[in-house]
């Protein structure tokens, strides 16, 4: 029987020498790879308590939405900067080069409301450690990070080491 | 019973004055919103013959992903260039100020496939068009267009009068 990792193609040494891209599109081209990935990410999901999904812009729209949709859960996006038209709170970051800055409206988590941030990889932690500011900054609380994928050697785990971190495939390397 | 628009949040005057922003992230935050959403989306595909779905980033990855879950096609991924890290086909297209690239991976769908170009509004109609240029690039085709909003004072159907185009809740103005 096929695994999730069986529809990841990688590509070595791209966007640079060095890094094995992982790439995820191969995963959603194929309905059965969409579904198995689906099916593992909800069954780290089977009985837990929470009451939101965050996903992260871009690809953590695409498995949060499912997610979200099959547990009948609210949907929250966490978008770069400028593309939210409410309130927002911002939390910034640091990016190997320069930073980001990312956001949330601020009154679609409530205080108290415990949300799992879904994106499709962790790789340095550091959008997820600012997703987390971001849920806490509301007065929520995150139960779960849930990853398809984890890049082992960036380390991500221990920049979220305070919180539950979830992954279906994890790869040893950057 | 509610309608999807009664989730919509309208921001008038947003980004500028004159333009009333229809803000779907409620419709996101509300579980009850977004299975009306995704349900009233699917009833357009209920009976009719399609082999893929394509979703442009990043809103049409929410509503794409999971009609192509549902369905169980293979879900394509329509990004802003340098995104994607195999080989592509692009599409360039004018803006009001300057211009944009699109791009797909060129085996991610196969000459003869019937794709369904799912985003959540319609406007202009000008990164549909450029989505319909590069699905017809690989000697695919265009079986429908699925939108949750469209702004009808934009006229996005005169540009798409070649296709079939579906939109769940229509505003008049822009």
């Amino acid at each position: 029987m096929k695994k999730v990792e069986d529809y990841v193609v990688t590509i070595p040494d791209h966007p640079i020498p060095g890094i094995m891209f992982r790439d995820i599109t191969s995963v959603l081209s194929d309905p059965d790879g969409f579904t198995l990935a689906i099916d593992e990410m909800n069954k780290k999901l089977e009985g837990f308590d929470f009451d939101a999904i965050a996903g992260t812009e871009s690809r953590g729209f695409i498995f949060g939405s499912v997610l979200a949709y099959l547990h009948h859960k609210p949907f929250i996006l966490i978008r770069k900067a400028g593309k939210l038209p409410r309130e927002t709170v911002k939390q910034s970051y640091d990016l190997e080069y320069g930073s980001a800055t990312i956001e949330m409206h601020k009154d679609d988590v409530k205080p108290g409301q415990k949300v799992v941030i879904v994106d499709d990889l962790i790789a340095t932690g550091g959008t997820s450690m600012a997703t987390a500011k971001l849920v806490e900054s509301v007065g929520a609380e995150v139960a779960m990070f849930l990853f398809l994928l984890e890049l082992k050697g960036l380390k991500g785990r221990e920049v979220l080491k305070n919180y539950r971190v979830e992954t279906i495939v994890a790869y040893e390397g950057k």
